[in-house]
């Protein structure tokens, strides 16, 4: 578990606000991994080695793992096990339900005892309210991070229909922002306009963002940066394809590595401008 | 896979028009079933063994499982491989992210050669618009269940929201029904207030509704029916917990059944009414 504090300390000390996003696919990954009794784990440990110390944060695509049925989540299971104590541990979940599911959902993704898995935060989505939110949030120490903006391009569809003075985006954060605090809820923005950065500010002004749109999706991130970052940096941009498919061989994993110190460069320079570093 | 076609002649056949949610939770399940190597397959077996005359549809809500991890997914896909070839039968996952998410998530649930499991149907949350529901519409002949009114707390936190002329369930309603018919899209309608369904026929008048609010979450079935059943009858209605926990004993499975058997009689009586049997 990693508290706020902590995070923006592994932040400053790393030069980085990175999140590795580990949306492994068995089709991509090299052949030679294949001869290991779990290719996927196999090389997500190998990506983790080697990016470690340039992310502060990991985000398994729980998706990718659940195609592969149950060698899927022995994998991600193995996966989380394996992930750093000091790293922002999330699975990328979405979920969504009613109260007593939630709890359950919750189980599954922090409660290592029952589940074998114990993550930092998981991603939420928000249309049924607050009770497929709070339950998570029974976990001392837990993070939810809620959909607010997404890159996809059915985010036109709902997430800018008009509701009275707001988006249902903002609306989205200025009724979760009555659930929790700044250090237990961060919120999913794929802005792909860097003026609703400056929008979302308005209604989330200290909440770490998750970022999805860096690499393979496209976006800026001196745009990110200059409309959605704060004093304590306040962003997490997560690369997955780019970084973990850089290399398809043997070096794979130093190819990762080089794709990832890009990123944490860029980053290292935005934490200057902004005298947080 | 089933057809609406089907579907409607099930109901017909049956009198029913009931779901059963195998909400299995091993807490709460009769002692003597531990000794077996997966006690809540076994009770699931014995359940739909019990139910399968009397119902038109099985919904496993994927949290109840996922909550114990790799042990749990397997009685997952022990229990989809169980249930029988003429019901409906829906994962309860909620899922909901992004085009090529939604493709793995697809995956989990519908393609068994790579997941160990086959539904027909998914339940799914709209936040993120098309791309988070039409990957599960490539598979032919499966359905998406798309939230649209659910009876929970939180329901009034967004779905209630005032967006133009419509509140933002009816939104959904009129966006989704671009996306495909009648034969591939229901909706799951939690209402607690009869009025609601009025309103929701205005908008979806052919489509199947997911109601899940019988039985232990309250939710009158008369009502339910006065309002919302069509020619067809276009009602799905669930219930978990007052079925499945009806017993507690050796005899859990013949309590099962008998609550069935309540539930499907009044749905007979509706049926009748209705002049669709």
């Amino acid at each position: 578990m990693i508290t706020r504090r902590q995070l923006i300390d592994q932040i400053k000390q790393k030069k980085s606000f990175l999140c590795v996003g580990l949306d492994t696919d068995i089709d991509k990954i090299p052949e030679f991994l294949k001869q290991y009794p779990d290719p996927v784990f196999e090389f997500n440990k190998r990506i983790i080695d080697a990016t470690k110390d340039l992310c502060v944060a990991y985000k398994p695509n729980s998706a990718f793992y659940e195609s592969y049925g149950v060698k899927g989540l022995q994998s991600l299971v193995a996966t989380s096990k394996y992930l750093p104590q000091d790293t922002l541990n999330i699975i990328d979940a979405k979920r969504g339900d009613i109260g007593n599911t939630s709890d359950k959902y919750a189980r599954a993704f922090f409660d290592e005892a029952t589940s074998g898995m114990s993550f930092d935060a998981i991603t939420v989505t928000p249309y049924m309210g607050n009770d497929s939110v709070t339950p998570y949030l029974k976990y001392e120490g837990r993070w939810v991070i809620i959909l607010a903006l997404t890159s996809s391009v059915g985010s036109k569809d709902f997430q800018y229909l008009n509701t009275g003075d707001d988006y249902l985006y903002e609306a989205v954060i200025k009724k979760a922002n009555t659930w929790a605090g700044a250090d237990r809820i961060m919120y999913v923005v794929g802005a792909t306009k860097s003026t609703e950065f400056t929008n979302i500010r308005k209604y989330a002004p200290d909440n770490f963002l998750l970022v999805p749109g860096v690499g393979a999706q496209g976006g800026s991130l001196q745009d990110f940066c200059q409309y959605g970052m704060t004093k304590d940096c306040g962003l997490l941009v997560n690369a997955s394809r780019s970084i973990i498919y850089a290399g398809s061989d043997d070096d794979f994993a130093d190819a990762a590595r080089e794709e990832a110190k890009k990123l944490q460069q860029q980053m290292a320079e935005e934490l200057e401008k902004a005298q947080i570093i």
